[in-house]
Parts: C-alpha cells; structure tokens; sequence
C-alpha cells in the first residue's frame, strides 16, 4: 500500500540526466544504455506508470561559454534528431531531460533544461498549489529578469528566481534554497498543504549544483555515481549495475567541482 | 506465460475507435469514457506495455462526400486540438487512431487514418517482414496510386492495394482480402515465417467495413458495441462496463450500413 | 516614401479574417479566394515585405456556447489539416489568423484566436515597449484571470483584461476600450513613445466586436463586405474585387450582431 | 521580361550553403551575415517571390564517420534550436538548407540533407513530371536501398539512385551524373518536355561534390566563394561584398577536396 501510495505520488513527475566529467558522448547516457533516458522516457521505473512523452530537451557547454540547447515537444523516443545529436555531441558538462506535463501547457518555452546566459537549469518536482501562489512569487522577479519569462511553469520561475540572487552575489545553492524558501513561505501564507518536492541541477559551465529536497519526507528519487571519467547524476540508475549508483541522502544539496563532490544537508520547512 | 506471450506479441500495436450511427459529438468516444481512446493511448490495458505516443489522428463524414482528417505527430494525449475539435464536431461516421510506430517514421504521412477521395482506412497490426515484400506489393499499384503514395508504411500500402480493386468495382470488403492474400503470397515466396496481422476499419462515407483476421491463430483485438444510437468498434471496451462489449470473433469480416451488421468469416492462409 | 514607411512600419503584422452571417464552409474565407488569408500568409499585399508564417489559428462556433479552435505553430500554407478542415466545418460565426511574430515566441499558447470559456479573441497589432508595461499590465489581472495566461503575449494579456471587466458585465466594447486605455497609461507612464496599435475581433458567441484603434494616426488596416450572406472582416480585401470592402475607419468600435453593423468612434489618447 | 520569366521558373526553389575549411562556427554562414541563409529563407533575393519554410535541416562531419543531422519542418527563421545549434557547433565540412516545398509533402523525412551512411546530400531543383517517372526511377534502386527510401522526394531518390553506384565504386561526380542520366532518359520515354534543373552538394566527410547543371540552359544559381580559411558554395551570395563570390558555369562538376577545387564540365541532354 505504502508503495502503491509512493509510485502515485510521483505520477506525473519528470526523468533526467546531468554529467559533470571528461568529454564524452551525449548518448552515452542519453541513449545507449539498458536503461537510458530515453527508455525512461518509454517506462520509467521508479515511477511506474509514468510516460515521459511532454517534450524534452539536452543542453551542453561547447567552446562558448553560453550552453547549447535543444528542446522538442515531440516525445523523446521518437525524435531522430536527438538521437542524431547526441550520437555526434561530446561535452564535459552537459544536461538531458524528458517531461511529463505537469502544467504549462505542451511548448518549447516549458521544456527542460532553461537556459540563461551562462546558466543551464533543469527540474524534476513541483509547487504545490503553484496556481494560487504563482503570482506572488513572480513578484519577486526585478524587472528584467520578469521580462525574461516566457512560459508558465513553476520550473522556470524557481529558476530565474534563483538567478535574481546569483546576479547580486550569492552562491548557487543558498540561491536556489532562498527560492525555495520563498515558495515555501507563499504556499504557507496560501495554506497549501501539498509538498513542494524538488530534484534540480544547476550550472554556470563551471560547477554543477544538484538538489534532492523536499517540504515533506518524499523529495524525488536522485542518484549519484562516480567513477574515473566523471560524475553522473540521474534520476534513475542508468544501467543495469545498480551496485555503483547511490542515493543522493533528502535535504542534500551538492557542489560538483574540479575538486570532486561536496555535500552539505537543508531542512526545508 | 501465454498471456505474457500474447502480450509480448501484441507491443507495439496502435488502438483505433470507428463509428457508425446517429451523429454524436466524437468526444463522446474519443476523450470522455472512462477508459477513452485518449486514455488508451496513455496506457492500453490489453497491450500492457505499450504507449502510444506516436501520433494520431480523426476522420470524419460531414456535409461533404470526402471526409476531414486532422492528424497530428504529437503524443494525442498532449493535444489541444484534438480536445476541442472532438469537443465541437458531430457526426455519424468516424474514425479515430492512436500510434505506436512500428516503422515508416514519424510523420504526418504516416498517420492515421488515411484518405483518398471519398475513402477513409486505418489499420492496427502488421505485414510480417514487410520491408522485404514492400517493393513487390508496391509493384502491384496502378500508377496513380503509386504516384499517390506519400509515405512508407504497410497500412497505407494495403490502403491503396484495397483501393485499386474497389475502383474496379469490387466489393469492399473482398477487395482488403484481396490485398491480404496477394501479401501473403509475397511473405510465402519470400519465407517469411512471421504473421500477417490485421485489425482495420474502411468506409466509403455509406459503409463502414470492419476486419479482424490473421495468418496465426492471434489477431489484434477489436471489440463491437451495439446499442439504440449505433454501433461502435474498439480495439479495447472504451468503458467500464465491459459486459456491453462483444470480441469480433478471429477472421471476421463486416459490413456496417443502414440495415445493420453484416458478419462473414474468411481464413488468411 | 510615405508608402515606404508605412510599409516598415506594418512590418511583423498578423493578417486575419471574421465572419458572421448564415453558415458557410470556413475555406469560403480562409483558403479558396483569389486572395484568401493562406495567400497572404505567403506574401501579404498591404505588407509588402511580410511572411505570416509564425502560426496560425482557426475558431469557430458549432452546436455548443464553447467555440472550438485549431492552432498551430507551422506554417498555414504547408497544413494539410487547416485545409481538411476548412474544406468540412461549417460555420456562421468564426476567426482565422496568421501570425508573423512579434515577440512570444514561437507556441502554440502564444497563436490566435485565444478562447476563454465562450469567448473567442484575435489581434493584428501591438503595445509599444511592451516588454516594459507588461507587469504592470498582467498587475490588473485577477487572480483567476492571472492563473489562465498561458503564454508572453501582449495580445492574450489584453484579452483577459477585456474579460475581466466583461465578467462584471461592462459591455465587450468598453471592455476592450478600458484595456487599452490602461495599456495607454502604463505607456506614458514609462515614457514610451512607441505607438499602440489594434485592429482586433471578439466574440461571444452572439455578437461580433471588431476595433481599428491606434494610438497614433496609422491603425493596422481593417475591411469590410456585407452582402445578403453576411458579414466579412479582414485585414485585407480577400477577392480581386476590392471595390465591395470598404476600408473600416481609424477609431471605429463595430458590434456585428443579428440586428447587422452598428458603429461608433474612439479616441486612444 | 526575361528576367521576370526568369523569376517565374525558380519559384518554388530551395536555397542552401555547403563549407568545407577550416573548422567553424556554423552560424558564421548560417545565422549571422548580413544575407545569411536565415535571412533567405524569409526572402530570396535571387528569386525574389520565394519564401523558404517548408522546412530546413543541417548536416555536419564531427568526431565520427557518420555525420549529425538537425531536420525540422518549421520555418528556420522561428527555431530557437537552430541559433543554438549553430551558435555552438564548429565543424570543417557542412550542409545547411532551407526548403520551399515543390512535391514530397511536409516531413522531416523530406527535409534536406539526407544521411545515408558517412554520405550526406542536398539538392534544389526538380525532376519535371516527377509522378511520371518516378516508378520507373524507383525500380532502379537496388533492394537494400529501395528499403530504405523514407520520403516520397525526387531529391532522395536521385540521391539513393547515386548511392547505388558509388557503393559498386564509381566515383561521386560519376554517379551523380549517372542518376541524372537515368532521371532524363525516364522523361524523354515519357515526353516530358519540362527540364531536369539540378543544384546539389554530395559529401563523403572527405571530398566535397558540388554540381550545377541542367537539361536547359537555366540551371538553379549557384556561387563559389574562397578564402584562406576554406571554400563555400551557396545559392546565393551571403554577404553584401558579392564580388568575391563567383557563379559557377552551367554544367560543372566540382570535387572540393584537401588540394583545393577541380572543376569539370558536363552536358545533361
């Protein structure tokens, strides 16, 4: 029952992939493995009765320091050009992401990862009661980055949010939870009692910032492994060799760098 | 294990509605049952594993002799449009289509259902092996009909192989078991081992011809249902109330016009 | 020289079409005239030099108070479903637009006409500086109205406002007027010098509300048919008869109702 | 007169660019100068009542045998990924391509380049009477190929027809021109008295195959441009210094490879 309870709560929820390491092949992870991306996006897992078929999308550091961006809202399994891109795209840094419409409606403008700038960001989760605290939160925006916003989704506004504070100095991950904080504080002020649940990567082409947190004890599924080329996060393990894929531990947020992983630990209330 | 078997077999297919009888809107079939087309396509319960997120498409009888199609790439369950067309058009004939693509690409082309003048056909199953018989069937085409043809795909082959003898004069429904046989004649020469599976709807805006046939002993589903208003035929009971819901038995050829149903059994050697 | 500039300045201008009179098959309108809206989707006459090929949207009342609407980011011209349908829908009220972008992006959510509950809207125009009165703008915005926008637009935005004070039963003219005098106001009060242009189509259902307002003197150009059959709003005269539109004057408000066309004149300050 | 005659006949033509060089960044021909192929597909100047959006695709040699391909059936001008793309792709040996649709329909299938193995193809021009002669053309492929032909374009299959012969070890240029060949001999056994116009590039990842060449004496335009930094070949100039761009002759071959440009001239009776 506990189980049946678990898989319903994550209905509707998004899959995806961020890798931080030596240049590789985009479908490395993206397409080729037993259980890559877009077999996720087919049957996921850890979500049973999830088809990830709203739109997807791949974002990558190249030679400029402004990321590339594809995004689709074909379902990902059937679209040749991603396969083509990511049999012929090496990066070091790169983002993928298969969507299951929550809200904002099918196009491009609400497909995964954003982009801004040097900045690439990607989510898995949701605002609870978003409609009613939508506004409010969009209030926080300073005018510019208001003007910047161009769909409906709470994913983007978590992220230009967020960015409102890296552009005034703050670092990354205290950038991202004080968005969170204030999502958190309107869904109180609104009383809405659903989670905000929220598993995120982050990136400035340098470091890789990854969330795994939520407001009740249910954040989305987010896993980690390392090895000699380079660290990967997924929603899922991406192979059939689970052994090598660890949990990334609720409240984590994580500073993936040229040094290796850091972890510290966040309570969201 | 059989039924896993059956399932197995059964990947990959499409799920399609027909309707004939007094106008409704084509909602009524479409998106608001329980158990709707547009749910089918999330997830069909007699094909367990398959999504069929691989485009769609309507067809429907108005004041015209031809039929409007609007087909679509985009997963149906993703589409706006679809919703309010099924909303606001009425009519006494339609068809309506979900695809899981089992080759011939993702393109509008591909869609069902197909049109050709007054014509409308759409297909669930497959020519076993058919990329080695394609050629020689196309072969078979008048030149207009092969000048007609615009995608790669065995069902709007089998269309136009149907459609060449009905301009002879040929009953409808003689004409599809035509174009069956002549597609087993070339799997036999070539020694294709694998089944020719064939569950479609025809019609020429008067009747509407149904078949449900196999070279094995394994068919694709198809359901009728028979009440005041018309007659409706479903890959899978569109309701909860199952008991309304009649399996077409295997080899099944039927006529649906004014007077009723027609049913006549044929074997496909 | 004069041409020449008004010829830039209607540069990225939408074309679009209304009707309202005994039903008629919408490609009447939409796709058969020498000068049909698919024809000026390719190369508008009053435009010289512009391609609306940036989407497209079709709307139009059946046998429900809700209007249906098709919409779609291709091109008009290269959509076999906008002919299938215009070729078999039937109609004595209904909207058709081609876009050429002028900021949004590129989405279904951003394409005309925009419907909300019964009420159908589309606009050939736009906000000077719009991306610096927006939030100003969307501030009006009830809560309810606020959590339906869908997309960027400023065309969608002034629509719910219309709507807004349509729900506290100001009649749809002075709905729009009201809308567009608060455009008006946030524009002056951020200095903009730009111009606010509209020619634009509303509709209940019942009645059909057509405006050809600028802030300046050069409006987007807007026509007029009548005849026994009904009556014809378009961007563009649609046949090589130019001699039966007339051109709508500059500040006109028209209700278009079952009692034929009455007018009155505005002034956008 | 001539001249307008002249328009008359390339209406309805595609425009395309193809760079072998030193590696850059695509949008260097693609996006950004002042008549890039961008600014051609909203309006040629060469042919001057075209609009190319039916489509565009780019096809380009990176780490691996096998080129990438990016087809969309939108208008290039509208697709964010495009920029993206091109913004951050850099490669020695590439294609780009806008389409104005003569026949095929809209399907990323029938978008240009076409990819077959390491080979990629891109064409603008036309078979006249293709319907008519297609089937015979088509009986011509050798089964492997005739299984793989996806779309329904004269494009792909003169490109499947040269494929045919290069696989026994003709040389490209050789092979082209055989399939050229095969096309004309088709339209003279069936009176076609419309002209063959053929402008194409054909690559290997390797050599760099350009023709120009036509059954009459009005072959598609095409110019050469070189420099330091390598040779492009485009339909028309890119940039506002058209003097350092030359049109190629009617009837020439060119085999652009790491020793520079060799030229030949051949006749298409």
């Amino acid at each position: 029952l506990a189980f049946a309870a678990w898989v319903r709560q994550n209905e509707g929820m998004c899959r995806f992939v961020a890798y931080r390491g030596e240049p590789i092949f985009l479908e490395e992870l993206v397409a080729r493995p037993q259980h890559s991306l877009l077999q996720q996006s087919l049957h996921a897992e850890h979500a049973k009765t999830v088809t990830n078929g709203d739109g997807f999308g791949i974002g990558w550091y190249g030679e400029k320091d402004e990321p590339a961006v594809y995004r689709e809202v074909m379902p990902a399994w059937s679209d040749e050009n991603l396969l083509a891109l990511t049999a012929t795209v090496r990066a070091g840094l790169f983002f993928a992401h298969v969507r299951a419409a929550t809200g904002g409606g099918i196009a491009r403008s609400n497909c995964h990862p954003f982009r801004m700038g040097e900045h690439l960001f990607m989510h898995n989760g949701q605002i609870g009661g978003f409609p009613w605290v939508r506004r409010a939160l969009e209030g926080l925006l300073p005018d510019h980055l208001y003007a910047h916003r161009k769909g409906a989704t709470d994913s983007e506004l978590l992220f230009l949010l967020a960015l409102s504070r890296i552009e005034e100095g703050l670092e990354p991950g205290d950038a991202v939870m004080w968005a969170l904080g204030e999502a958190r504080h309107e869904m109180r002020r609104h009383g809405i009692t659903e989670p905000l649940r929220f598993a995120a990567a982050l990136s400035n082409g340098e470091q890789l910032h990854v969330f795994r947190i939520s407001s009740d004890d249910r954040p989305p599924s987010l896993y980690l492994q390392q090895d000699g080329r380079g660290v990967t996060v997924a929603s899922e393990p991406l192979a059939g060799d689970e052994g090598s894929w660890n949990l990334i531990p609720a409240g984590a947020v994580l500073c993936i760098g040229p040094h290796g992983v850091e972890q510290r630990l966040e309570v969201l209330h």
